[in-house]
């Protein structure tokens, strides 16, 4: 059976390509998400998508996500220094989730080092501008299929 | 009259007995509530239940309870550690509140073992799983019939 | 061309005047909203405003701001301590934005003294009550008109 | 069988209720011991006390309870910030154990904050006056015929 | 009666306009002076200046504003983040003082995010240039008229 | 009526005048004490004398000292860094009590440069040798006979 | 023209597969440089390898690369944490570098939370085993093909 | 021959009686004065007096006193906590050296805490009122005619 | 002459063997006596033990040994990482003394990580289960008949 | 058979006996060497040393220890507060290694009060010149033939 | 043109050579001054020198400094560790400034270790007694000539 | 008898004038040398220099260099901050050396700011390019033919 994988982006993320793009680059959510569904044809797996600036939706989204996806692949923006509760969230949908980031957070703000998600996820991408995303979805694939 | 009292379960809670089980127990929030529920017919108090996990939400509803209900039981999850906002409205609502936590925060991360919520509570019980919330009922009834 | 200006709430403003009044004084928010837009006619400028508990509804509305509105003032509540993701988003709206606060932060709790958004405005108003808006009201029109 | 609990109180109990009255209530440690009888009554359980101001003595005590009594209900006074020999006693007794404070450490200063005990027990109950004796009582006494 | 205000100039604001233009401005400390005084008249207030490098200068500056004039308008310059002496002598004056900065210490080194002197003024007033001092004259007069 | 008052001396210092000369110097305990006696009467007071190597015996001699002696000389030795409990018990016996050191705690290690107990006392003399105990009892007595 | 890589393993990591298997996994470091070798394949890029346990070594090796390959997949090993040098040589090698982690070091002692050289790389693969070398052969590859 | 001994108040001082009475009492620097002048006749020493709001001029004073005072009572006022210059200039000056305060630092704010001057005086006498400076006056007399 | 060494063991050391076996072994303080005094046999010393949980006591002890033995192995318990009134002692008490560990208190918790005796006795052995006292004996008779 | 030993010596230790013979002794290499020959006799295992300046060759020596001793002796010198590399190689090898230091660290610089090593080995003996040597040695052997 | 430099001396350097001359040695500021003059004429530039306890004055030093001289030597005393307005003063000065200190402040207290005034001059020479001075103008000479 | 000076370059600066040369300026580490010799003889002094990227040889160096030179220019690289083991050598060496750096390390990232070397040196000389060496090597031989 084929995977399904959750790509989940948090706050801010909808404005992809128009904020800040020396920071993030020119390519919007909306041709992010061309290129994943491009790429989950190669890898052989489904994916789909939500964005929300709320921290409760996304919440909600985690564990809409339990026994209807196998996987999913989370930007948490800037909610990735400060929501202990996102966290809990991770760890309660208890699916493989790998945590991505568009631009490289040692390069900025002292604030941006600490990650409260990076130790309930199976592992990180960050700094590659929206490759990261691929990037994280392929680690993602490879792991549902042969495990660690 | 009878006391009334909101008990407010912050994000994450409505997952309580299918997330981490062998952190929070098995009692799932019908449980819970059906055992408040009980218990407050033998101490005389009304109970209602809100469980969210938005944030705002969780504010509104401390702000909605002004004039409505006699105090609180709350259990903020983990917006404990992170959310000055929820705590303006603790204190923003004035009205007295328990504090309450299934598992027991000291035995975790570190990071769960500050709380911005402790300084605008009566007190708080922690540790004891869902008898948590019973106890912190029992608290909040004896506070509101016989003051301090 | 008359300058456009975002007046916006952050948690626990609505119930301004109501709440901890020795803290933020007797004004509630229609009182205060009443003498900026009596300041704007003064000003030469049109103010609207909007108020919510919702991270994720302040963060929608910074960007919906953007090309409709030529600058924001922003009392951040109890979130200027604790949101990088709010942070992101004035960052993201791009328009010229001022800070306030009703309260003197720095006679109330440390973790008030720090500030995330303080970085990423113009400049910040604090601890005149009310008046802080419509300072920062000012404060706004005349980069505006003038630049810094 | 009946249940058998040790209630040990530590450093300056003994003169609950002339002591700081504003901070500690005026119900003496005579007072909170008749409640507890009588709570225990109710619980179906047997309560035995001991206050003393000498570390070494509540230490004593922890391991003289070793096999004589079911649970321990501890306020460790002062100590609880400063003691890890008592903290290690809490453990080397290894028996159920419930931390109580009268008042409400996080309204108080900043090295009240910090309990070097609350990671060795069941939990904690904080904040309610001389109720937090009696709340922890009930949570021992449901702990020790239910389990959690 | 009209009200007499001080304006106090820190450590190196006699150079204002001539010195890093690029964080300060343009404008030199007689065109401040000169906005001040006119901006005075409008508000129905008389203003008087004084600029030092030297502390002890400043703090004798603030003791002989007692009973002279009815309130300060403050920029200690990088006294702001290192004298507590000058502190002192805030809270000696027993004057409505303001604080006021030119620039916006939170975008700059992470030593001028710390200010000894706002705990003890009103209010505080950063970041919009030489305007700031304006708005700080404006909150000072409207506190003086109408209390807060 | 003459006060009475008591001279209380922490750990070690049973030891004065044999341990650590080069920094407590020769004077003993019995020297100490027959100079305060001196001291006493030409001042019109009465005092006594207790030392212990226990925390728990000082915090008892504390609450003894309650309604028989007018006020306390104490010399906390090294509990003056630790002991939440001593400090407890200071406040609890609710006397006019002065801190004194025999050497200067800011020449020696960095953990005798914080006192658990200076915050409970009226004030604190140290560095002086066994002048110290002297000069807190005429700052005693002079309390006493004039209050501040 | 055919990109060369170079793939620089850090102390320790000639070992992979038989040390802390349970941490690193069974891969051996020959399993994966053939797994690279083949990926070199597809991408259509060239791989060499180094292995040192020897920071100077390492340096060296950076120094050799410059005008030799087109970027560097560089696995710093427990340097990660301690290396100002290794650090300044991936600066002074001034090719693009991309770090990878075989474990994820949020899930592990807090000195490893911290990384010297992720401030001075493209970005960060972590935690997916041998297959962040993957990843990061692959982040590099696209890059050099396409910049960022 | 008669011991002589320079007073030296800092910042603030001057004030002393008017400035925050709550805080350091109603006696005037003219009232110490006179109380140290009398208390030196007592104990067969001359004193004389200065006091400054400037830095600079109480370092000038330190030095001027070289080879014409025999010891030195400090009260540092504000520079306590901040000034290395006073701090180094008191060394410089190579005479004993007793600090002392009216208030009781450690009941006031944090930054309070700790003192620079501390570590190179003979002692410290705090908390007593304007009696420090006579306790100071006694200590060290008596360290001038005894040693220590 | 034979030299004399006390065995000094501080809280929670007389329940060694049953407390938390998996951290301490299951030797008894009775089997670490024999060995102990089987081995000074060996060594041509003299061994006696004490044990207390009481800080005061075992403060008391210290003083004790003066002139009495040659020397001291002690384990301060928890008491290592809190008590400046034993360091003190151990100071005070004048003879050479060994510090000793069952367990290895890097492997535990953070507190642990610190000691305050360390720095005033010899050296340490720690971690070597029941042999630690072993190792610390015959560390100090060499150390007596040769120096160091 | 007769248990295998490497002695590992970190940098500087070649220089044992001529550098700062005040804190390291006057014993040579050579003749801790001879001593640990000697007592290895005794002890019924044999010993074979290496010392090394390079971190690099340190860390090639563990490995190689692999398969070929049951033990380890490791004086990790200046790397104990800095190696990350080290302490990994030290778990990477598998083997039971005790930590020995010539001088005691605590009495040093404050940054020799962190050890990297201390926990990944079974044990520390520290302070005792060159003994800790042989005492590191005897408590290796006494784990090899008893384990703890 | 022959460049003009001034030479900064901040507080207490008029005592060099008489004030802890352990620390600072025997030459005084009038040795210092003929050393530099004469230098100065190897070096081809012109030397002018200024002292001063007050802060207030070495700020005003500085800008009097801009168009008359074309570099400064600047020796800030105790000020190096705590004045942000002196710091911003050769900022405002903005001509090429050299650090100098006659001691090596890495070998004496801690706080000596931060210079609030190295950031913002060409580079440092601290630690070569009163060569220091020498030392800072050849700096400053050669850079003037040379640029860096 | 000519004084000899061995001058050691640590790890990166073999690169010298080619990497980051806005940071590090352009001149090679073979023009360095060819000034420092042309400098000796001036000086009266010979020189010879080492570099390694390999903090063994450099300790080796170090070692080498007693009885051999008779002092050090030592330019750590960024060992600086990182390396015990090199501080240990510097002071093994005991030879007089002085620090050198070529960038200004207070104008960069915050891990340069602390020096674990400069404790262990005569002084240090930062900030003025290659310049620095030269400054350095002056004050070395000063150093040498007059002391301090």
């Amino acid at each position: 059976m084929m995977p399904r994988i959750l790509i989940l982006h948090g706050p801010n993320l909808h404005a992809l390509g128009t904020r800040e793009p020396e920071v993030y680059g020119r390519d919007t959510l909306a041709d992010v998400e061309a290129r994943l569904v491009e790429l989950s044809k190669e890898l052989g797996c489904e994916v789909e998508s939500f964005q929300s600036n709320h921290e409760g939706l996304l919440i909600d989204a985690l564990y809409q996500a339990r026994g209807r996806v196998h996987g999913i692949v989370l930007n948490p923006g800037g909610l990735t220094h400060t929501s202990v509760a996102l966290r809990d969230a991770v760890r309660g949908a208890a699916l493989p989730t790998v945590e991505v980031h568009v631009s490289n957070p040692h390069t900025r703000e002292t604030f941006r080092h600490t990650s409260l998600i990076s130790a309930v996820v199976l592992g990180t991408v960050q700094g590659f501008g929206v490759d990261s995303y691929l990037l994280g979805l392929r680690a993602l694939c490879r792991h549902l299929s042969h495990g660690r």
